[in-house]
């Protein structure tokens, strides 16, 4: 197998998520979520978050985000997003599946940051027009796919952009884990106190599984989403596995230690490439890194046996990703590497 | 915690399950399937089928139920299936969900099977006329929902009778292991040399966690499977932990293991209640069992902590479902209780 | 040509009508509804209903009711219908396509109007249990699709019956003024006093040529309706032919005369048939007349050019609709020839 | 009423039509188009595309384009055009709703008209890759939104990118006429003889009053269009209706002495504002003008009963559309306008 970079999704799980999985093991427990596990899930999240939250446990990152949007918008509505979102590259149309129809409507922005002023000139597109699909909800990506991160102050003036035209907003957190510790805020802070009303809350690509949650801010959105979840196919029998899961996640801040260690070793890895005298692309703050490099040296360093994403972003732009299974000695084995082959 | 009889859902999972899943969580593996778990697994369930098959992962019966019937059936199309399937009962609309818009035709018939005169009535209603939903596939569930067993050569007169008509064939095994066991024949006899296209094939009522499979005997469905798979929030990223889950399951013939027993609780149950001089209602061939009981003992029953439903067929029908982790003590339990409750 | 009673949708248009779209014909008008003649309509269709209503207009029948049905259920709703209505049997999937997904839940009763036992069974199945189609909406058609019509008390009960368990209620009036001039009622006591919210007032059976209309007594739903509208492609841009249509079809209560005499060439028709001894089945009351005959009659009517439908309901069963465009001439002339091969 | 220049969907009807229409008034006739003017339509638009087609007979431009490109692409394809064609920007959202949530994939391009480079580059994007949209279908307006036209050269280019890459090829014809004329072609050059598959085939803008037709190239679509066509509300009952009105519409070449009037009527007015010393925006070659304007001058003409929308595409941008309706009066009493308030 190869050192490899290419996603945070290629780790397998923590020995502490194996043991929370294997403890829920046994014993009769009641399906769909009416189980003791998911109950404390949706109370340590409301510690976590410091106020009350209806959680729902699905899948993938994919239904938690198309489930989210389909809350906040009509079939005739528009979400707003970055043109480079996850939503719009890499769902196969989930969100127009899952909303019926809706679109997504994309916004530019410097490092995969939405533009206030793009973001300020759509909200009000078309709005009342019949003729138009009418702006609904914005979703904001955090971490960004190209490893940027939004400050707060970032976040709450697309929020509140989008409130004041009555849109109401999704953060894609995938990588919330990533965010949080990068931005060294609390999670109130980051989402419903800067303005999210639903967010998406990764936590495979940070450790577990199979378990993603859907966090509402607006509990007024939860039975919707209850008859969404069950028609989509997303309401597991056995739930109390995907949030046991999500419990030894958060015990003992293993999420926290999780994000922290890939932030740090992917600023390990800028440092290391930056030191060959390689350009880092964008603007970095978390588990991903764009750099750009000669395609000679990509081919030798995938001959070597390092694994990562080359092909999608034009010319020589590589993307390497790290996670809380990455080690110091692989992200040294790929600088030592790279410097060896530029050489 | 109840003696709980209330689904084959509430129960956890086997350790060699929970091994299985352990012994995948180290190192790196490709995302989405491209792993060696999902390839070993569909490599060993065309060994148990018998031939090459095609083989996708997801999270839910509900989910492996409607994906097969959206490739099966366009929007207009109407799929054929007992009035008192899950698909019609307990999906709240997933398969009109997933096939935008197909309507499920309902056809009666004796112990949830259906009846072979209405399905050759229904398979040509409205064919050609576009005013009219057109017959597309027939879907049949396998343990039926009331616990019986359709017989091989009643599923090959099934589906002789929807594929004269242009119709393709789904089954909906949620309780695959429980069927083939009771009709002690092969996987292979049970589905494609009997007509079937499409099997979901269920494998979390009967010991995994969160794992469900589509199997394809007509491989020619997979492409357009595959997007929507992906469009329907169901690729898990981390797939291999899902296809751990089966590959456990099947290890050593612990699924049908799990599946002897589970009906032979069932059997256990029957003959328990019958002896009490319990109506056994239906035709129970597995792991479910439909008895007719006083309301006055059905009270008694869930006060001394035996969890069972009994309020959605109608006055005093009660249903009981039993699984592999069900103990004959949990049986016995419950058989002496009744007798003594209706002493 | 035929003597022609297979439906009152193969009549052409009055005189009436054509000068009303011709007197519209001429100048520039703002496109969209935004016209004065779809002004003129809402206002006379006001005073006819007695009420400020929204209409909204739109090509077909169909469209009509599966619009309207659209506002009123979401995609995860059931909408309580009668197992022989219009709705399931002739709009291929409709309903379907345009809720998103939501299902008709079929009711019996006798001479195809809801069975109010049944329609109270049913109005609260599975509410909020999620893994249930929640009752939604009740659809009631009158005239009914076998020529029976409700009277008011038996409308009113239907409609309490779903409004107490909180649906709201659609009519199907693709004949509504044949029901109209059957009661002897006002339009008010036929719709929106006896607990209708929506109406789909059907006129091209009763006269016009391409215009149907959603009368919503809940003006609450417009705005939704009016996206959903424009989004299926039924916003026409010179709407003011189809309301010139209409207001030509109300004027000088064409209306009301067309479907008094079309009621009256159907009484005259049982008569006749009676006469000869044929067997009327149902209750009809107002354009729409089947009746049992033998085979042989069947086709020896069809051999002298009378035209009707005799395959789709059972052996023997025929039907005959009369229109505006009907002939005391052409309905005797059936009447002997029945009489005349039945010697 | 204003002297109307804003949108050829203003106009009225010809007499020629309103006669077609009256001549189809009288007498019985099958419905849903199996009626004689339906036939004689599909013959007619046989002769003069010079090859056997399939005709469905439809509501509105909307209808007609979502029903072509739902026969084009799956749910999970990509549907290319032009940033600023009427799909995106005036349907509502129709193309998604019909297709089950098919995405507009948007391209740019001079004259809006599509860029080839930019088609070479979509049509194989994401091609294959389960998490992406898939490029299904390529649609193209003539005349576009801007009044620009496609030259036939132009037309074969994209449609050679799209169909060397396995899309098929729709043109929104909404104008049709008016480019025909324009490029002084004949249909089949338009059309199929330059690789278009489906034709929406435009004829309520310039001249009949209910009535656009699907023209399918490619009959093997014909049963799937003929289900979507019903299941979406569009199957008139008394089709004959608007089939008399494009038989009408085509008799006499009605239909090209119209377009080139409309042209004309355009060309004058070019001349007029650019005598005048205003710039005329983009490269019109048909009926719709743009051209900047100081707000001053909108507002005055506005003031003096000039109607025109001057309010969608930036500062002091104005629109004008002329029809065969539009007199040389109306142009020239315009431009005089102009001149005097510029003065």
């Amino acid at each position: 197998m190869n050192t490899e970079f290419g996603s945070d999704n290629t780790a397998g799980t923590p020995r502490q998520i194996l043991d929370a999985v294997a403890a829920a093991a046994a014993g009769q427990a009641p399906p769909y979520g009416a189980d003791s596990w998911t109950a404390s899930l949706e109370r340590r999240l409301g510690e976590i978050f410091e106020r009350e939250v209806h959680i729902t446990l699905v899948n993938t990152g994919t239904a938690a985000n198309a489930l989210s949007l389909a809350c906040l918008t009509p079939p005739w509505g528009g979400v707003l997003c970055h043109r480079d979102s996850h939503l719009i590259g890499d769902e196969c149309g989930a969100p127009e599946f899952f909303t019926a129809g809706a679109r997504l409507v994309t916004l530019g922005g410097a490092n995969t940051k939405i533009d206030p002023d793009e973001l300020a000139a759509a909200v009000r597109r078309g709005a009342g027009d019949p003729h138009k699909v009418q702006p609904s909800a914005l979703s904001i990506t955090q971490v960004t796919e190209t490893g940027s991160v939004y400050t707060l102050p970032e976040i709450r003036r697309l929020t509140g952009i989008a409130k004041e035209a009555g849109l109401r907003v999704h953060m894609d957190g995938a990588r919330f884990a990533n965010a949080l510790v990068a931005l060294d805020c609390t999670p109130a802070e980051l989402t419903w106190r800067a303005g999210v009303d639903v967010l998406s809350f990764g936590t495979t690509k940070n450790g577990t599984m199979t378990a993603e949650a859907i966090v509402l801010f607006d509990r007024d959105l939860a039975p919707e989403l209850t008859y969404r979840v069950k028609r989509s196919g997303q309401l597991g029998s056995k739930l109390r596995f995907q949030a046991a899961q999500i419990l030894g996640y958060l015990a003992d801040d293993l999420w926290l230690h999780n994000a922290r260690h890939a932030n740090a070793m992917a600023a390990r890895l800028r440092a290391g490439l930056a030191a060959v005298g390689f350009a880092i692309v964008g603007d970095p703050r978390a588990n991903i890194v764009f750099c750009q490099l000669p395609q000679r040296i990509i081919d030798d360093l995938h001959g070597l046996g390092f694994g990562f994403h080359a092909d999608r972003w034009g010319p020589g732009i590589c993307r390497f990703v790290t996670s809380f299974a990455t080690t110091a000695d692989d992200v040294d084995a790929l600088a030592r590497a790279a410097e060896r082959v530029a050489a």
